[in-house]
């Protein structure tokens, strides 16, 4: 037994997540104390800046605060009207598939009200699969919704700070950091909590109906992680479409051909450009981290009710991962405090360490809050089901598996540091390639990408074998959890980086001096830098996840093994291998395509529009906005149908063994492109700021800005956008969402599936 | 019993390979009519040029013969020097792998010279592991020598038909074509045949010892495919940078900076570029394809060795591999004339046709031919060996399996056509991306490359389930070798690519009319497409062997199963799947590297040499010839020992099942990276020839040479280089090599592998 009695359990889990709320709502209403010139951003901006006693320059500048409350306006209106047509369709689809989930899980015992006798705790009689299609469909809405919400804080929040953030850049980088760290932080605790607190609510709430039946419980409750997962994936996807169409449509007009800086006011598509920094990277960000949180717990919960505490009704240690997400927000919440109050940003040399730091905190601090936890929560031995076998494991065990997951995630993050930071070798290799034009400059960074993917693939290869030795796939499932455990720290560095190009963006479409610009370019760097080290969690997070779910479909579907030496099984492997690729074609080809439309509007407005050049009349933001949206929502479609389609089309075809290849194959190709597309966009984005900074003698040589050297980094950084913004991240989705999506409709292709086959 | 004696059998086989010989003879003495102005390229060229009768434009000018006689003296003397450095070196390893291989496999049993019971063939005695030691050694190095000679002589025969095409071309597109293919056909058919005889000798050599043992005999057999894909590896990666850092090199400094074209006489790396097509896509290929042979027939050797027929020493049914081979030989023959002699090439439009006709009517015949073979040569019924279990088996299945890869050898030839042809959309749309610039061209590019691998997954993954179903591994390994069957036609029309990309250089060098390089212009596009088409079936092909390597491999190292849920097989796989990136930024980066001190040379020159600019000074060859040949050499180790050491590390310390996952991980990734790498060069190459050759009006619109849209187009060329020509064909080798050598050494793994486990 566990020592923690479950009335403890029933308390800790949701003060843990309201304690979450708290904090995020504590860091908001610190961040509103920044003053803009109207109380309310979002209902004009009449009122005057409150002006403060520093005496810095252009503090007292009420038309600079102004033009930022009036920019900022415009991008929250933008992202906010892009979010809601977006979730308008997401809606539709919401509906569609529930439809079908509740159909097929229905169709498995043909809709019969019956009880049956259960799987793997025997001798007691279950709930019937009708209730399980209907409970599966409330989890998948459930889930769907807490997803869609969490983009949209994130996106609320993040506009709402971009503007403070540029406007404390002129007190100082310290405070503009706070302000932008914290804001980053609200997003990542309300997530973190909110997320933990649904979950547990919605588990109490089916327990009222299904009562000791925890085999069907749990069962029904992985459609939580399927609905997270599949607005993530459009959110990603939409997004990212949407973010890059502007960005790179952006610069190759502005940049490029008119040679005015970045986020220029005089661009057109600037206003579309900074939407959707927020649409793509904060609220597509925020739904894939939700969705890899949800879907490891729910693989958690499934394989811990056919262990033998979940047979013999142990709710504390069957709660184990619900604990670990608790003690997560407890250790973020003190390590945040370190970023913001214990140490002070001076000079923008402590930035990134100061972020860096924030990952090792948690870290440590988690490490000892997981050895609590797995003392306290767990029954020092019990059985894990593995595959047809039963395994025998100990409370420490368990330790090891979430311990090693959560460090593999450090060692991913600072990897992917090393590789896209401006002040390592590799990107400064990169940079240097650049004096021998664009082309030297991309062979350096796809090789760059290519090479980075080798310590990653080390550090998950060497935290599966163990927690797959110590705990089969519960262990896997609980490493990707333990990797997420310090989720709201992750999100909190990771949400900072969009914030601080936006808070960039709007320094320069405002006007503002050439200092703060600086200022505000460090955070940003900086910020690339970190958004680089989320994407790694996200992609290392996502690899543990979808094993974990692979390992809990394999189980639901009745499979004893995988076996690459039938042919079933190895073409699903090397087609699933193929997979990435063909999503990743049409999500370049789709940022392709609207970035030329995107192209062609900008020309258009410079070439018709009198005086925009020479800044006298205003362009027409909202017909760029306009394609993007358009091209986002069209385009988001069909890699979004391949998703979502491949594992019920091969299910119902080819039957449970091929899709199972399927899975592995997506995963262990999927996982490589990921991370090779992410780093090297990382690395060409920041090869291009440190030709820009020109701190060192180095730098120094291959700028300045408008050089041919630094003219060849552009070139790369804009190849790099749609590889680190649109196809790299979403990859994530691809393979945690077909495994989700498999474990959800397991007993309908174990049931009704492989027919071709047995049609031949 | 098989229709076909066994007398027959040892008749048609040899007689088959002289024929082959025999025809590639006569196609050189047709090549060798086309006079230059020296009896004897390589003795000077004192002689004056043989007259003609015809009297088209500048036939009679000996100025320019001479000049075409002497650059390609310069060529065929750089790339003879380069291929004897490399050798040298490959001497040496071949030296040291092989005592690896005696020691490792002699150490199975302890160096006995006992004799052992046989592990399938039950109740009778085999030879002494000493002895398969000593004779899968002896393979190697005759695998290795036979390759060797294949890459020597296509490229003899290359650096001797070039000046010959060019000047052919003189005369007309259709002559310079009829000159460029004779050749390739050439190397077609010596390495075709030559490779099938010596594998013949070799066998019957080695039964005078092992007699009734054909377990043993057809196990060593198998180091004779180690030696002629380790050949190709060094051959394949060294030739690819050498022929990549000369080729970008050059366009840098000469197309990007200096404003001259390509292969200008005044660019001092013009001559290590030219040398690099021949020791890279020439002789290269050549090692490549003859291993890709080599290991399908050892693999299907060895799993008919242990089959019904295998046992019950039926020589002709044995054979069947090489039988298919033969009857390949006499199709490729017949096709051959249709290209040579039925047809005429009139006009520039005529080419490509023509060589995609050659791949149709060789698949047609073959698919007769192997129909005959499989009628004749096999038993109508028998039992196959299925990793533990046996399979029954009727004649026409094979006849199935093998036409199925030869089927999906087309399948992936046309569609690679279809996406790297400037004839069709794919190609088009990517050189309309460059009008925004080289960012959206290399999108645009990479968008293609992905999307290009769907129709070959799915034509391999056919093929393996039909292939595996009727016939298990052995149904593998011989679709392998019906993709394989048509080699002799596909080196033809692929060694055609080079050999015309040399043609027009010399054209350009030797100062030529606009006539007539654009005649060689057009053979080169077509070239360009065929080259891309090779790559395909080389992909292809080595995709089906490495997994009929995969599946002998598993059955010799006493494997029942390879399941992806064990932690041991999984974590192979995520490694496996990594390992084409690891090669790949190795690779890449050295190009990238070498490339880098190319420029610095080539700049150097034209800074530093008064008067080469203008054309009065000869640039110094030799000192970029040594550039390319020191970075080649010292930079193929790295990727190399990766590739030769992989299987051997992870099998003494994981144990044979750790590297089945390996194996498994590798072929399905690498094989997604190789063909979607080929391509994506291989459609940047051909949309910036697109744009040159303006024979549409949207090609018109985008150029001409040197226009903003060509440059971008040309930033995508260089970037595609590397891509297309060393990454990608690299690769092949890696999935192939690892395979062949985990099934050498599978008896040593089995022994005394896994250290590491068993030390935990």
């Amino acid at each position: 037994m566990s020592a923690l009695s479950e009335g403890l359990t029933q308390i800790l889990i949701p003060l843990a997540s309201l304690v979450g709320i708290g904090f995020a709502v504590l860091q908001w209403f610190l961040v509103s104390r920044v003053k803009l010139s109207s109380q309310d951003s979002s209902n004009g901006y009449k009122q005057k800046l409150i002006e403060s006693d520093e005496e810095e320059e252009g503090i007292n500048n009420l038309e600079i605060s102004i033009k930022c409350t009036e920019i900022q306006h415009a991008i929250s209106v933008g992202a906010t009207s892009f979010l809601f047509t977006e979730y308008k369709y997401l809606g539709i689809f919401m509906c569609v598939f529930g439809a079908i989930i509740f159909l097929f899980l229905g169709s498995v015992k043909g809709f019969s009200t019956k009880s049956e006798p259960c799987t793997y705790s025997q001798g007691n009689t279950c709930k019937p699969a009708l209730a399980n299609a209907i409970f599966s469909t409330i989890a998948f809405l459930l889930g769907a919704l807490t997803s869609v919400l969490s983009g949209y804080l994130g996106m609320k929040i993040a506009t709402y700070a971009n503007a403070r953030t540029t406007l404390e850049a002129r007190k100082g980088v310290g405070k503009a950091f706070i302000t932008a760290f914290r804001s980053g932080a609200v997003m990542g605790f309300l997530l973190a909590a909110n997320g933990l607190l649904v979950l547990y609510v919605s588990i109490n709430l089916f327990k009222l109906y299904y009562g000791d039946d925890w085999e069907g419980l749990y069962e029904s409750i992985t459609g939580y992680g399927l609905g997270g997962s599949s607005m993530a994936l459009f959110g990603r996807v939409g997004g990212g479409i949407y973010t890059k169409a502007a960005d790179v449509g952006a610069d190759l007009v502005g940049k490029v051909e008119r040679n005015i800086p970045e986020d220029d006011p005089r661009n057109p598509a600037v206003i579309a450009d900074n939407v959707g920094d927020n649409v793509g990277d904060i609220a597509g960000m925020g739904s894939d981290l939700f969705g890899s949180y949800a879907e490891s717990s729910c693989a958690a919960l499934f394989v811990a009710s056919i262990s033998s505490f979940g047979i013999s009704h142990e709710f504390t240690a069957m709660s184990y991962p619900l604990l670990i997400s608790s003690m997560g927000i407890v250790v973020c919440l003190i390590t945040t405090l370190f970023a913001t109050d214990l140490f002070e940003i001076k000079k923008v040399s402590d930035i990134e360490p100061s972020l860096k730091r924030q990952l090792l905190i948690s870290t440590v601090l988690m490490t000892a809050g997981i050895a609590v936890v797995s003392f306290f929560a767990l029954p020092s031995e019990f059985t894990l089901f593995n595959f047809g076998t039963e395994k025998e494991v100990k409370n420490w065990h368990l330790f090891f598996c979430v311990a090693i997951g959560l460090w593999a995630g450090l060692i991913i993050g600072y990897t992917t540091e090393y590789y896209t930071s401006n002040a390592y070798s590799p990107v400064q290799d990169v940079a240097d390639a650049c004096r021998t034009g664009a082309a030297t400059n991309v062979i350096f960074g796809l090789a760059l990408g290519y090479k980075s993917v080798i310590i990653p693939i080390f550090a998950i290869a060497i935290a599966i074998y163990v927690s797959f030795s110590l705990a089969a796939m519960y262990g896997i499932a609980v490493a990707a959890l333990g990797m997420l455990s310090t989720i709201a720290t992750g999100l909190a560095i990771d949400a900072y980086g969009p914030i601080s190009d936006n808070a960039g963006g709007i320094a320069e479409m405002a006007g503002m001096s050439h200092k703060i610009r600086e200022r505000t370019d460090a955070l940003d760097a900086a910020g690339n830098t970190t958004a680089a080290i989320g994407k790694g969690f996200a992609i290392g997070s996502a690899a543990l996840v979808s094993l974990a779910l692979f390992g809990a479909y394999v189980s639901r579907a009745g499979i004893k093994t995988v076996d690459v030496l039938t042919p079933k099984a190895f073409i699903g492997l090397i087609i699933g291998a193929m997979l990435p690729y063909w999503f990743s074609a049409m999500t370049m080809k789709s940022v392709g395509s609207a970035a030329l439309k995107m192209v062609e509007e900008v020309r258009r407005q410079f070439n018709t529009i009198p005086g925009l050049m020479e800044g006298r009349v205003k362009p027409d933001y909202a017909n760029c906005v306009k394609i993007s949206t358009d091209a986002s929502l069209r385009e988001m479609i069909p890699p979004g149908a391949l998703v979502m389609l491949t594992p019920l089309i091969v299910g119902i075809l080819f039957g449970v063994e091929t899709l199972a290849g399927v899975l592995a194959g997506a995963l262990v190709s999927g996982v490589q492109v990921a991370i090779s597309a992410s780093n090297t966009g990382g690395a060409w984005d920041n090869a291009k700021k440190y030709i820009e900074a020109e701190v060192s003698e180095h730098a120094k040589s291959l700028g300045p800005k408008g050089s041919e050297c630094h003219k060849a980094a552009v070139i790369g950084d804009t190849i790099g956008d749609p590889l680190k913004d649109t196809s790299g991240p979403s990859l994530n989705i691809l393979i945690k969402l077909m495994a989700v999506e498999s474990l959800v409709f397991a007993p309908f292709f174990a049931a009704h599936g492989g027919f071709l086959f047995k049609f031949i």
